[in-house]
């Protein structure tokens, strides 16, 4: 497993602005969890926050409202089981991170773990808005440190050529992902007419 | 050009769960606009529900809280181009559909536009949340009407084997894109013990 290097907190938005499906992992007092998400994204650059749908019934939900913190981490191809796994299994009855394969690692600035294997994490502390957690079960953190691995994330940027099992995950529904493609650069014109 | 198809509202969220970065078009009297984001996802199901960050600088901010609609349009590889500039004018002193290479048509169920040559659109009106718009950027839309692409849209899924020039677009930074990539299936042991 690599380690991973810090991330510009300026820079954390680049994370998720290509629209991962991310882990999401939580904690209090000596429970711990952690679910599948596809609606999660950037909100603003900074301080950088991000946005997570988070539904009533999880009980990541409930370890997130209690803690005031939770984790986005990205997962890879080579977890793409897993984290089919962490959106159809509860984590209520049973530990999540044992159910579904996962490792939980100990939090740097949060008490919520992070996930092993993940190629990158952003720690986040909930800013409180009751009426769009209660009304569109929608949170906003403000991320507090993020870390990703050196091997797809250089400059500043994700750079998965010759990683394909390192790709992101895009879920689509039942058990079917894409993995993310090329990358290639356009220019735009400025001096239009 | 392809013949756009509707899409069941209840799965139109699946237009954008994957994170594709969108055109969002707007239009309020004898103005219209159009600009792009890497920040929108869905909120909800029933009724579908998207979220999308609008800057309080933009041309397209003015127009759809004037009008309470916008559209969020799913651009493809073939636009990058074209999505590039959309998001490098402003709209405000120029037809920035002229300027971008970009196609306006008349909207189905809202006043406001979508692009042609777009792999999908969603047609969205604004769930009025006036601290979110104002602390945030952040705007609700319920999305009214919706179509794809049959090219790349198939039984309810976005699938781009075959065409590359249609894959999605998800933005990095500095003019890098990805185009999403290999679509795969998981399965999920659900005996866990």
């Amino acid at each position: 497993m690599s380690t991973l290097v810090d991330v510009d907190l300026a820079k954390s938005y680049r994370l998720l602005n290509h629209g991962p499906t991310v882990l999401v992992s939580s904690a209090h007092g000596n429970q711990r969890n952690v679910m599948a998400a596809a609606w999660a994204m950037p909100l603003d650059f900074s301080p950088p926050k991000v946005l997570v749908v988070v539904d009533k019934a999880t009980h990541t939900r409930e370890l997130m409202e209690a803690s005031g913190e939770f984790v986005l981490n990205v997962p890879c191809r080579a977890q793409a089981e897993q984290v089919l796994k962490a959106g159809s299994v509860s984590g209520k009855e049973v530990d999540k991170f044992a159910t579904c394969g996962l490792e939980a690692v100990a939090g740097d600035k949060v008490a919520a773990p992070h996930v092993a294997g993940c190629i990158a994490y952003l720690e986040c502390r909930i800013i409180s808005e009751p009426h769009n957690q209660q009304q569109y079960d929608l949170f906003i953190g403000e991320v507090v440190f993020a870390r990703a691995d050196p091997a797809v994330w250089h400059d500043g940027h994700w750079q998965f050529d010759g990683h394909d099992d390192k790709r992101s995950l895009h879920y689509i529904a039942g058990g079917n992902f894409f993995s993310i493609g090329e990358q290639f650069s356009v220019t735009a014109d400025q001096t239009v007419d």
